[in-house]
């Protein structure tokens, strides 16, 4: 393993210093738990927005606290859901009166603790609303959308819902507008190499030399076609042509594009794949509005990427063009 | 190789064709030529910068035209120069009357061909200055900084001079400041893997297992320090301890600090590795202002990180400070 760590042990806790070390005004811990992570500038009376999620893939998922998006995190360990009580605290902490909605990715673990969290947060009249995001088009077919896995596209959610708190809107708003986001964003992903938890020491599954396996999910999760290594355009080809017919994507629709890399993969072989992306759409009529590239939900060194669209109209065009400024995430007003 | 590649021959155009449909409000090629690549937001009567460079490093070079940062770059092949004469084209195409700054660096095929375009600009009275980036303590000794590696510290030389620039200051103010922050940058890098260029399509060089190499540049330059691979603490321990010996950085000082990842590393680790920089500087009493954590200056999936301190003073934290807004790099006003 060619990385740079201490103790495997204190993996988590190290990072989350080194976070908060660096940017000491944005972000900060509560109640002396590192797995509680909040916004350090609070905006009085404004929803608050929580995430969790294992750590292994920032910026997801506490990489988005901050201006614009989210107000706190809970913090799980590598690949593992964080606890309920963290995610308890974290909602205490960011509860202004106007309530709290939670936004997760689709996995178990996140499933079961988030609502625990919401039935403690509710004795305490707080109120909680969820979002959970399944954006995957790997992970399950058409029509069973509430099966699919949180992936990359949660990013939109996050940038869409948080934009919305930040103009002080209602918690039912701001719930609207994230599952409007969930519901009109897919993804697909492709993986090259496997990644190693510190923890375990070795890789947690295996992609031979000269294979790739499309629609893999970010811990591993078996794909939809596993096979040779082919070129970055007949790989976009094969990627986006699941996402196109998924929603589907027609001509005149106006979207975002994010292409991912997942945490190995050079920013140049991204705009790589971007370039077919952009001839694709253009052949479809279809418009893009705006476009990331680089890497915002990874895991660690993974090679690979994913490819996201998502579907836009007039308020979720305002809500992505607003500025956000979290410590791995900023964006001047579009 | 593991990577997302079409024709080997074809990747620089690629990816720069990828760029440009990702960011078509920011950036443009210029007379059909893809290795000419300005800003698409002019600003009139501006000091325009340039800088160039082999591709293979995003963000650098061309990652950083946009506002607040540089107006032109030259692209060269994968670690390769571009030539004096699409210098020379990118330098008459941001000229606007108030001259050019050249930064870029310490290469010796960059500080010909450079000189050769100021000649050919001279020719048609454009003033041209340049200053010359070498913030590798690694590449030579103290006392001979001029011999020395540009790396990731140029980062800041752009945003310093490219703030200065945005606020309309004249040539020689602009160069005066690009100097400074040179003078005051110092980096620090290791490597744990090769990386690939897709035209060769094998490594250029080799670290073995279990090894790491302290000093090496990021085109897998000897550096000064090859053995087993050490924890995160130990290998900032000696990094650090060379650049703040180097300049030297003093307590009271006050700096800015980036830890860049090479392109393979994951951010969990650069922020392992940022805590004990933290934890160093505050021991040694030296102020930090602010602080970038992530791949600034990269050698595609090469694995490793370098760290760069910048010592400041009062205008350099002025200029550090504003936004910028370029295609790979945001900054909401500190």
């Amino acid at each position: 393993m060619k990385r740079f760590l201490n103790k495997p042990e204190n993996y988590v806790d190290e990072m989350i210093e080194g976070i908060v070390a660096a940017h000491p005004k944005d972000v900060k811990y509560i109640n002396g738990d590192l797995r509680c992570f909040v916004t350090a500038r609070e905006k009085p009376g404004k929803v608050g927005i929580a995430t969790g999620g294992g750590s292994g893939h920032l910026p997801l998922f506490l990489g988005y606290v901050g201006d614009g998006m989210l107000d706190g995190c809970a913090v799980g360990g590598v690949f593992q859901s964080p606890s309920a009580d963290q995610m308890f605290e974290v909602t205490k902490a960011i509860d202004d009166g106007a309530g709290v909605l939670y936004i997760y990715g689709n996995y178990g673990g996140d499933i079961m603790n988030f609502d625990m969290a919401s039935e403690m947060a509710e004795m305490e009249d707080i109120t909680v609303l969820q979002t959970v995001a399944g954006d995957d088009v790997a992970s399950s077919i058409k029509g069973e959308e509430s099966k699919r896995r949180g992936v990359a596209g949660i990013f939109f959610v996050y940038k869409i819902a948080g934009a919305c708190a930040a103009t002080m809107k209602p918690l039912e708003e701001v719930k609207r507008l994230a599952d409007k986001a969930c519901a009109n964003v897919r993804t697909m992903g492709v993986a090259l190499t496997p990644c190693i938890v510190p923890e375990i020491g070795k890789p947690t599954f295996t992609i031979e030399d000269g294979q790739m396996e499309i629609g893999m999910g970010i811990h591993g999760e078996p794909g939809i076609n596993k096979g040779p290594l082919q070129s970055a355009d007949e790989v976009v080809n094969q990627m986006l042509g699941h996402i196109l017919a998924d929603l589907p994507f027609e001509k005149g629709d106006e979207v975002a594009v994010l292409v991912n890399g997942l945490g190995g993969t050079p920013k140049e072989d991204l705009y790589v794949m971007h370039r077919k992306v952009s001839q694709i759409l253009n052949g479809a009529g279809i418009r893009v509005f705006h476009v990331y590239v680089g890497e915002y939900a990874t895991a660690m060194e993974m090679a690979g990427a994913s490819i996201s669209l998502l579907k836009l109209d007039e308020e979720l065009k305002t809500y992505l063009a607003m500025s956000a400024n979290t410590p791995l995430f900023s964006q001047v007003q579009l």
